[in-house]
């Protein structure tokens, strides 16, 4: 069997599910960060690694400088999906020697620019040739507070599911100059009981099955509701991924007073209740126009 | 200009010297390891990350365990470098869809191994896809106490240059097998006041000048006492590299007690003086064979 007849979530659990994590791992593979204990009693140490590939994250004719941006914002993201602080980050590039030395400079400079964003410092960076295309990969390294710290495990059944932002067409344009939404994150668990978060990479139907899946719970999803980028369908919303948003599992106590804060916070930036988390063993088919079954989910 | 026709260090050096560093971080770019700071007053947080690419760092036929292998200990072996302990280790693979599953599933086989023969937890893994050839990029995160940390910059005029091992032959088979010394260079400097110290990767002749530019300080090779793998000269040992042995500098008033205890304490690994650092404003041109004149250094 090869690589390309088998789905990556698959292949990827049973190889990591083999590996002894020791004592010290308290997130480890499939969740969007791994956390794990240090002497610091108080926060947990972050640690993420992910990668874009030209002709698979960036056209090969993209302009390094959102190269370099999406590169380093692609794993802050999921410092935002478990409400962590980046604080390093490491760059491999892997780059033919054909490739111009005033691009690797552009793809630095947005490299930079995006870790300033978030006040990372960038604490290394090695090189490899490749007979391919251009490769980065980055690793980034902060904390968390221990009480402050979310995962895509403790949604509960009737708990409200939110985004924050819009949905689909990101493939024009955005998914090379998003901000990831660390700082709403923070706030977010700064001021509520979050009870599961991540960040949408993959699309909505590929993301929220699998927050539920990690919560044990099913889903229920108000199509009605998406919030649509302009110009995109509700197609487009949950099937093309690279939003980089926000989704997250709630009390639907804290409805009301999430609503009211959040608008008086980001007042330009939608938050939207899309659906709820519902009971396992309750067979939630959603209601779906034909042509979605990818997003149903047995109960 | 294009990549092929540009120094690597050079190029890094550039890049890597415009960037905001930010307090915390205590060795950044350039050296083995990047060293930072947190909030436990006692180590450092040390970060790593390297990568192999088929064609580059292995034959495309190479056996996947031994892949993963070297995957992992390259960037241990920066570790050792750095006197400091792994802890943690995320996987990063990009790989063409054709890839089998059962080659991903031995390279994995191959990094957890090598992750465990030094208590190192995979806590992550990634996957992208790529037209071009199989890379795997591994980040690697420990600690190291605050007073045995090493790097390359603390070498001093008249200071003993040692190497552990042998040098040379390495990309016969060694490179896909090799054991970082983080053994041999923990029991160093819990025992002696290293001075500096780094891997040997790109071979004596590239990585002997780095140390010494790092250090500040010339040096002088006794190229009779290079100790050399069976089958290797002299022009093996200095231009090959993938040796992976740790080379380190230290004063000769430590020189008859570091022999003595390193027999007792490693009786079947080697241990060589190659030379000693010497005053920078010295002119000590190399007495070499000629041919290896990038091995020479104006003082």
């Amino acid at each position: 069997m090869k690589l390309r007849d088998i789905g990556e979530d698959r292949l990827l659990d049973r190889l990591l599910s083999r590996l002894s994590l020791g004592k010290k791992v308290l997130d480890g593979p499939g969740d969007d960060c791994a956390l794990v204990e240090t002497r610091d009693h108080q926060n947990l140490l972050v640690i993420k690694a992910d990668c874009v590939v030209a002709g698979v994250h960036f056209l090969p004719t993209a302009n390094a400088l959102h190269v370099g941006w999406k590169a380093m914002m692609r794993p802050l993201s999921d410092f935002a999906a478990t409400s962590a602080v980046p604080q390093f980050a490491l760059i491999t590039l892997i780059a033919p020697g054909k490739t111009k030395v005033e691009w690797v400079e552009r793809l630095y400079r947005g490299l930079s620019r995006a870790a300033k964003r978030f006040k990372v410092s960038i604490v290394g960076g090695e090189m490899s040739g490749t007979a391919g295309p251009v490769a980065i990969s980055v690793s980034v390294v902060g904390f968390v507070e221990r009480n402050r710290c979310v995962s895509r495990r403790g949604g509960k059944a009737g708990d409200d599911l939110f985004v924050t932002g819009r949905l689909g067409g990101a493939l024009k344009q955005k998914h090379l100059q998003f901000v990831p939404r660390i700082v709403e994150s923070r706030w977010l668990t700064r001021n509520f009981p979050i009870h599961a978060m991540m960040d949408l990479s993959d699309g909505l139907g590929a993301d929220l099955p699998r927050l539920a899946k990690a919560s044990g719970v099913g889903f229920a999803i108000e199509m009605e509701n998406l919030p649509l980028a302009r110009g995109a369908k509700v197609d487009n919303a949950i099937s093309e991924g690279e939003d980089y948003e926000l989704l997250f599992a709630i009390s639907p106590r804290e409805r009301a007073r999430l609503f009211r804060s959040w608008k008086k916070k980001f007042p330009k930036l939608l938050l939207t209740r899309i659906g709820s988390f519902s009971r396992l063993s309750t067979r939630n088919y959603q209601l779906l126009p034909s042509g979605y079954t990818h997003f149903q989910q047995p109960g």
